[in-house]
């Protein structure tokens, strides 16, 4: 063994996202000092998680069964199809009280970094299209340049379909002040204003 | 299983220091989606720490072994003694170039946590000095109510065998802008002055 098990732990506290030297070490310690029994816990859950938990067969997020609790909840809306880039997006959408399915991408189109259609697994969603039952896709990737392109694209793979497709609103939000918000987005908020 | 492995990940998460909902959330996610690898190594750090991280027999502070690295090296200078209050500040004063040796009191005397001399071990301590060859303690516990109250009492138990105690200067860090610092710090720094 070349370092010992508290450096190995500080270390490895480090693949964690947004956890630096510092904070890895202060993690490390605290376990360490007051709370081995959550430590262990800790190591049971990411072992567990880490072994067992695969994509959901029909909307390809993470579960660790054959398919996830929305998609074999029958009470579900299964004429809506809500695209999203990742699981974390699904846990949004579900907080506003949306009642239909989604299918998650687990990425998107990104063609500088070798990301096409196929790379993305788009067939899987083609499939999915093709089996018919659904009346509209709600695009809601993610606003930057890549969720936008790939919001594109499978908004075609819709209309192929004759599938109705959306994209979600962007403009100001809710209880924002408008002296505060950045310009593309009131841009947005503009060319995309309703009647009322 | 009343929960799923995904949520049991985001839970047990939490039990790290200065980790939220959000932050756990993001964590499990990026694991799942991208290191799984690393969240395998993760457990296996924390598994082998968690079992086998105990205290030095001399110094008290965390480690695998019967005696720490800085106690079993026979180069340092066993004369000076620092007491600190966590191993985190055992690595912070190792960064100043310092040769002495340590005392970890994990911890710091806190009467109102019903935290006394006994309870914080303080004999372990008096037993190091009894067995002689030490000239003079380093006081390096925090600049808190505790932590002066615990260099108070550990001067005390130096007093009374006849060691040389020192407190850490406290002042103006370096760098600093007299406009910014508060008004305790800067009185400490004028009281503690000294002669050019």
């Amino acid at each position: 063994m070349s370092k010992d098990l508290i450096s190995q732990l500080i270390d490895t506290l480090r693949c964690l996202p947004g956890v630096g030297p510092k904070s890895a070490q202060r993690m490390a310690y605290h376990l360490l000092e007051r709370n081995r029994e959550g430590g262990n816990k800790l190591a049971h859950a990411l072992v567990e998680a880490m072994e067992h938990v695969g994509h959901c067969r029909i909307c390809n997020t993470l579960t660790e069964h054959d398919e996830c609790e929305i998609c074999s909840n029958q009470g579900r809306d299964g004429s809506l199809l809500c695209i999203v880039e990742t699981p974390a997006d699904v846990l949004a959408i579900e907080a506003t009280g949306y009642r239909g399915r989604y299918y998650v991408l687990m990425g998107h189109l990104s063609p500088l970094d070798g990301i096409g259609p196929e790379e993305l697994g788009l067939q899987k969603l083609a499939d999915h299209l093709d089996r018919g039952g659904i009346d509209e896709l709600i695009l809601a990737t993610n606003s930057t340049v890549e969720g936008e392109a790939t919001a594109h694209y499978v908004g075609e793979m819709a209309h192929k379909r004759e599938i109705r497709a959306s994209r979600i609103a962007h403009g100001v939000p809710i209880g924002g002040e408008l002296e505060y918000i950045d310009g593309g987005t009131l841009a947005h908020a503009l060319a995309g204003r309703q009647s009322v």
